[in-house]
């Protein structure tokens, strides 16, 4: 995931195209949630359920709570108590919606009516952690960063890394197959998770997977799992593979005299032998909002810029064919010695989430077939033109996920307003785009509400279809996240 | 995948404990079989579809044809012919068996009477190569080796390495989510699949996954059908991720004093910064058996050897680490200069497979987590001792996968006869020990018909009833790979 923006600048509406929040299920009446909070605090205890929720359990940093939302919020402390809660919600006919931190971007965790929030965040523990099997046990609660800080003194990490990670879960991660910037060497969250424990809509505790790193037996629930939203069951723990942390790192700049001339040293990158932890991709616009944002001073002309991670053994032979494959696609090279320097320029990275405060912001994920990624840029700036709005981009460039910005200088706009029109419709026409290239409609943030109207883009009537079915067969009376991803 | 033993040496009788074979479709009894095979002649050709198939499409390398079994054979020269044949099976109730090389070793290709055997073998064409997106897209029917043979020359290969790459098809790889010698490093088949073209059992052609390494639109319907040997839906297509060759390899041999201690030269490697691209171990009757076999001579007391290769950057570095870890652990290193050397070795110890002529033989695939491997060869030296039989094993160490292999002499046995009660007896104890050590009854041969009996000591009633409905969504009528694998 793309790191989260700051509460008060994720723009609100979002949601728009909107996936339909209601729920197939017995929607619970808002007037039925009194009764239904006194049963959960029966059985969860007082101070686990929520019937004022703060404002942050009505969305996610995509989505705001839409006024009048009325939910309840249940915070179970282990795994009996979130099962208790869905055989409840089954009973009752309550839809359920899991919810990690809430740093989604796509409004998969935002409640419908008559809702339970069902929130992981007490599930906390790190029940394990194996270095001999390569793997820790954890619970979905867990921040991701945390995993990571405590893996460390056993020489370990979490190869995953969401730009969200301080704040986002694990479960939350796995939950939306969570990406970042280490994937394109590392893979994705699902390619670092072996088992799953969740509790199914009828309160049924599964336990998928294995803990050995090869198992073939039956259908792999597990995969199928990691990336469903919330909508198939509830996350509540996870075995997952953890690997030695590098002998060595090195970040390493590339500066190109243009955005298409960058996507030609990714090119060069791909034809190369070296293969770099990380591979972003940081376009003029970009680097002016960086600029912008912090004072950097990192634009110059209508350059832009990679920002490159290598990792592991032989640092110095990497070094030497990643800096020949980028100077001979013309890039302008230098290698960060100073450690504290490197650190402040993926800090920056960090920090180049497009315009800041006074904007109406949009902020997008799409991917396309690395190949095509001048392709993508070169659309962006046209419809920066066509409609008048400022746009710039940072890429995984080594995955072809980009994270393109659309932003309008709107001073003393409502935090509760729609957003602009041009916006809504250049971010459609970015995203048609991208399918159009072999791309997909999401890259890394997932479907959640904010994509839901755009799935038959990607997947063809055969496919929803089978998708459904498969809903039907986990949650047949569409309980879990209704509404959500599919 | 293990290798593949010569056919003539591959047990009869592996069937047992035996899976359910009937199809729970409207099965087509063998008198219907003629005017079947004469309707689908008149969609795919005369010389499309055999009604006296060779004895090799009755069953694959670990199951035999079973006398009088009664099936057709179709070769689809194409994916509408795939289509033409499924709905020709789809209108008639007639089970489909779909089959790769038929180097399977569980019995996912054996056809059950009146079935048809949808060979894909005609699906060879390597569609495209595309270094700058690192993928390739491949038919079915590719043979696993030809692909890699392609991508040399573009300085890329297809990691996944099943010991039976020149035999396997991707298609048969994909099926069964085949492993190998490098997954530790690599992954098994699973990591490097990013999108497939399937035919649903009505002929639908569905199109899942993405071209670019990230996606996350929707249920991971890619993710799902790999693995789930031709009960979901008949693959045809794949988009696999594709990687540059490694700028070096180095072969190293670490000798133990026992096979235990072997192990616990295995548990270095892990607490170390150093991946290999393959750890092989081979206990004592296995070097034993590879001397018989070949008079290689490498056994040595009750000595164990760890065969292993490094590959890529900081190739001495990654020597002097891992050297450091096994010496540490109590091994005897050796590493290997030579090329033609090195190349001997992993040769014998594909032919390190048990006994051979004059035996009765049954191989085995289970993983545990990396930390019990030395509980399970002391298992295993417990039941050749119990049973009276002849135990030795290799092992994918790195992936807890061991590969035991159960023989008596039995000299003039009857090629047909069913396996000895003693290796029977003894491979049900062994997989029953994985699974109370926290492992699976298959690492990655997958579950066929030889291992159906076995599914419950690993999936619970509540994983069972879900892989079912799952399995109804895409076929409900049960016309596909019917009896196995679920």
């Amino acid at each position: 995931m793309t790191p989260a923006p700051p509460a008060p600048s994720a723009a609100p509406g979002v949601l728009t195209p909107s996936g339909d929040l209601t729920a197939a299920g017995d929607l619970t009446a808002p007037s039925d949630l009194t009764a239904l909070a006194d049963r959960l605090r029966r059985v969860l205890g007082e101070d686990s359920v929520l019937t004022a929720p703060a404002a942050r359990y009505g969305g996610d940093y995509a989505v705001k709570s839409a006024p009048g939302t009325q939910f309840l919020v249940a915070l179970p402390r282990d795994v009996e108590e979130v099962q208790a809660t869905l055989r409840l919600a089954q009973e009752t006919g309550t839809p359920v919606v899991p919810r990690g931190a809430g740093s989604g971007l796509s409004g998969g965790a935002t409640p419908m009516d008559g809702a339970i929030v069902l929130g992981l965040e007490r599930l906390t523990r790190i029940r394990e952690i194996d270095p001999r099997d390569e793997v820790a046990v954890v619970e979905a609660g867990v921040i991701t960063a945390d995993l990571s800080r405590a893996l460390a003194p056993h020489g370990f990490f979490y190869a995953p890394d969401p730009a969200s990670a301080t704040l986002s879960t694990l479960g939350g991660n796995i939950a939306t197959n969570a990406g970042g910037l280490r994937c394109a060497k590392y893979g994705v969250t699902r390619e670092s998770v072996l088992a799953l424990e969740v509790v199914l809509a009828d309160g049924t505790l599964l336990r998928t997977g294995h803990r050995s790193l090869k198992g073939v037996t039956g259908l792999d629930l597990t995969q199928l799992l990691i990336g469903s939203e919330g909508t198939l069951a509830v996350i509540v723990a996870a075995t997952v593979q953890i690997r030695p942390l590098p002998v060595a790192r090195r970040t390493l700049t590339a500066r190109f005299p243009s955005t298409s001339a960058a996507t030609e040293g990714v090119g060069a990158i791909s034809l190369s032998p070296v293969r770099p932890a990380a591979t972003e991709l940081l376009d003029h616009g970009s680097l002016e909002d960086i600029d912008e944002n912090t004072g950097a001073g990192l634009s110059a002309g209508d350059s832009a810029l990679l920002l490159i991670e290598l990792d592991g053994y032989g640092i110095e032979e990497q070094t030497r064919d990643l800096v020949t494959a980028l100077r001979g696609a013309g890039g302008e090279v230098q290698v960060i010695g100073d450690e504290t320097e490197a650190a402040t320029l993926w800090e920056l990275r960090r920090s180049g989430r497009g315009s800041g405060a006074g904007h109406a912001r949009l902020g997008e994920d799409v991917a396309v077939p690395k190949s095509h990624l001048a392709e993508m840029f070169a659309e962006l700036e046209r419809l920066g033109r066509v409609h008048g709005i400022r746009t710039s981009a940072v890429a995984h460039a080594g995955d072809g996920n980009l994270h393109p910005s659309l932003s309008l200088p709107l001073p003393g706009q409502d935090a509760s307003a729609a957003l602009p029109a041009p916006l809504l419709a250049a971010a459609d026409e970015l995203v048609r785009t991208a399918v159009a290239l072999g791309g997909t409609i999401s890259g890394e943030h997932g479907i959640g509400t904010a994509k839901h109207d755009w799935l038959d883009l990607e997947l063809s009537p055969a496919s929803r279809t089978l998708q459904r079915g498969l809903k039907s067969v986990f949650d047949h009376r569409n309980l879990l996240n209704p509404g959500k991803a599919l």
